[in-house]
């Protein structure tokens, strides 16, 4: 048994990221592998009680930076108590949103340097990067709208279009920055075909 | 009125530290300075929730780098919120532990590398550093049969001895390698004769 696989999904809320990984997991459970789903920022005890500090709609006052750095917490407990030890294991990990995240929301949305964010981060990864990325590309105005149909909205939810604007488009250019590793997948799509494309890019990792 | 001074204050628990930090703040008060005093982990309401994260006596699968970024976390929204407004206003800030004691606690005491805690805490300090630094010098011995005998313990206080020469080890260290900045108060003393060396460090940083 080798060193298992570290698969990432990114993309703003509504993208449709939640249903596509769903199905990663169910098929690739259904080709025999030992597959793990976890969530950011959550995923471990500590990191959910830093999960609802972070996302509790009462913390208005709470600067960028202390924001940055309570999702860098919150990932570096899922790393050290999950994420590697999986890895290690040999297993499957599909992780809904990771270090990307950071440099899209807090970096692109927020203002705060993409180096910054690397430099604060650096430690939480534990030397441990995802084998690849999906992007699932929706404008924010289709993707706010699938949201909002669905559940209720929490702090970050509440900000304004602007705001996920930034965010879409910092996806888009750190797409374009790491281009072997995210996968820019069309989320404007039915769910069968966006699966199609999924599908194919995990055929082609787990065949490696 | 120009900017004001940054006072911080070090030393493992039971040092004596909290007694001459209320001397210190009666005394520059007394002066007619605008004093405030704070404390780390904490100060703020975000703070303090990270505070409780921290210490709860639940958490003992918390990884070592989670530890250090919640207390960066922590200090981050107790510099934006309160430590930079104040200094910019011309206050006297008295800070009950600092960044000091993740390079100690987290650095020395728990094996992270100075650098990756300079490199984590970077934002969180947003350019600002102590103008003077107050390392009460205690061994542990001493220092927990003072602490113990006051309060209970919490779950860093609960480590075993061999920590707690760690840090006191870190601490002279730390104190060896910013002679400029951090003064080394013998604490072994009556709270008088502390309290004469520190007043005479108070009135130089004033008189400035």
């Amino acid at each position: 048994m080798g060193r298992g696989i570290f698969i990432t999904v990114e993309g703003t809320d509504g993208s449709g990221k939640t249903t596509q990984v769903r199905r990663m997991e169910a098929y690739l459970k259904e080709k025999g592998y030992d597959v793990l789903l976890v969530r950011e920022p959550g995923g471990t005890r500590i990191s959910e009680k830093i999960r609802s500090i972070i996302l509790d709609p009462e913390n208005q006052e709470m600067g960028i930076v202390t924001e940055m750095l309570l999702y860098a917490s919150a990932r570096a407990q899922l790393v050290f108590e999950v994420i590697k030890p999986a890895i290690e294991n040999g297993k499957i990990v599909i992780c809904d949103r990771f270090v990307d995240s950071s440099y899209v929301y807090q970096g692109f949305g927020r203002g705060i340097s993409l180096e910054t964010i690397e430099e604060a981060n650096r430690a939480a990864l534990g030397g441990i990067s995802p084998d690849i990325t999906f992007f699932f590309d929706v404008s924010p105005e289709i993707a706010l709208k699938r949201r909002f149909a669905s559940t209720g909205a929490d702090r970050i939810e509440k900000e304004k279009i602007a705001f996920h604007m930034k965010v879409y488009d910092g996806y888009k250019k750190l797409a374009s920055m790491h281009t072997e590793r995210i996968k820019t997948i069309d989320s404007t799509r039915s769910v069968e075909e966006i699966w199609e494309d999924v599908r194919k890019w995990l055929d082609r990792i787990i065949d490696k």
